[in-house]
């Protein structure tokens, strides 16, 4: 098995470092960032909170921008952060940046040419956990969170696996990605036109056909510039509200859809995993 | 004059910004970046923290990636960073990352063609103060700060102008110029062969000779790549024990030259402005 370390560099007593390996699920060689907490160097195994990054970003932009390693220092926590996409030469792509590499929408692509490699849901639920768990000093208790098309994924993960996470949160998500122009390119493009196999990938379906229900944080800006046409938090918070699903949505009053507003809220993201992955 | 706001996101309940103006004393355009804290929207004059960044980079690096702000807005300091260089097509330049755009080193050039824009010593110590103090609600109280090349440009600007800052702190700074690749490469091509005419930007040099002694800061990784060659903290040390300066020098056990160990520290960096500002 390839699994190769490419850098590593010490953060709030804990370490912040790069792999690459060869992932079946996505049939190519992927990066992915992991920081370990000082508590898992100090005989713990630590819960993960694995974070799924918005369009265009790899494993670093979280990593370097959200201020994120204090908090998870504090908690003993550590968080994994995948790329976005497969990548490489012989992986399909499209000149556009929502969709392709940077652009794998947390989905398993059932059409050609994208289906050899675009099985992103599989990856970040499944393999990547397993080769995590074998690699690290972690337990198997999980929580995820991510931002925009990340945030999307998150929610979708979260919602159709509550065995396999504690808790799931969101900054500004794609929330109902069939209504919205990014999510429809996107799933009609990897899925096909028939929507029915749509509503797998959309959170605010899934919310309302949740059985088991496990808590939810999502934090929204009124300033972001994408919120009416393509965030549609209103779709998710109808679902919460029809279903009691244990939803908190905070509207934040003049934050955009930068690392910012992430920064600005991460703490609290991290507090509430904490609280759950901690039970 | 040309003054233009180009970005502006809400960050910690304060906000980040990026201008654009015409510099005289380079005689170019330059951007640089404002953090104001809440205080500074409540009617409050804040303090500033002037954060000086490292070869190769702009205004954005320390912004993005310091997580600085929370402490910030908490103790209601404004920072601004300035890039590291004049820039533009006019403006002389070099293919090594060491020289040139990028890595203005903090000084005054006299050598053709470089004197005509590389003028960064007066433009952050002189320009960008007076036009921060007009254009932002922000009080004279002056700290500085800054990384690798940009902790050599804190340490210079901070001992030779004790009247300007109330304090000085530098992460990883170039502490003798005069006497590693980096410096020497600089002070040559941008002040002549005359190694007398260098000895004003020598941080080790100027500590001896501080007739007026302002706090000192130092936060040093000794697992930093660049420490033996061109870091050279013990020459910065000495000159303190020589002159009983007030400066402590924090040897990091682990931590590398990257922004995960300023992000690890500048919260202690900015409580220790905080406590000389506020005085």
């Amino acid at each position: 098995m390839s699994f190769e370390n490419i850098s590593s560099s010490k953060s709030f007593g804990g370490w912040h470092k790069q792999f690459t390996h060869q992932s079946g699920a996505l049939n190519c060689e992927m990066r992915f960032a992991i920081y370990l907490p000082p508590q898992a160097f100090a005989g713990e195994k630590v819960p993960v909170l694995y974070w799924l990054s918005g369009l265009t970003c790899t494993d670093e932009n979280f990593m370097q921008k959200a201020g994120a390693h204090r908090a998870a220092a504090e908690l003993g926590i550590a968080i994994v952060a995948p790329d976005t996409s497969p990548r490489g030469e012989a992986v399909a792509d499209d000149p556009g940046y929502d969709l392709g590499t940077g652009a794998g929408f947390y989905v398993n692509a059932t059409q050609a040419p994208w289906n050899r490699h675009y099985q992103m849901y599989d990856y970040v639920c499944l393999e990547l956990p397993k080769l995590i768990e074998e690699m690290f000093p972690v337990s198997r208790k999980r929580a995820i969170s991510g931002h925009s098309m990340g945030g999307h994924g998150a929610l979708v993960l979260g919602l159709r696996n509550p065995e396999v996470y504690t808790s799931i949160s969101a900054f500004a998500p794609i929330s109902n990605p069939m209504n919205c122009p990014w999510g429809a390119k996107a799933l009609e493009t990897y899925l096909g036109p028939d929507r029915a196999t749509w509503e797998q990938y959309d959170a605010s379906r899934l919310m309302r056909n949740a059985d088991v229900q496990i808590p939810a944080l999502v934090d929204q800006g009124d300033a972001d510039q994408f919120l009416a046409e393509q965030l549609m938090p209103e779709a998710l918070l109808a679902a919460a509200r029809e279903k009691n699903y244990p939803l908190t949505l905070n509207m934040r009053e003049g934050y955009d859809h930068s690392y910012y507003f992430i920064a600005s809220f991460i703490e609290d993201h991290l507090r509430f995993h904490a609280a759950h992955l901690n039970k």
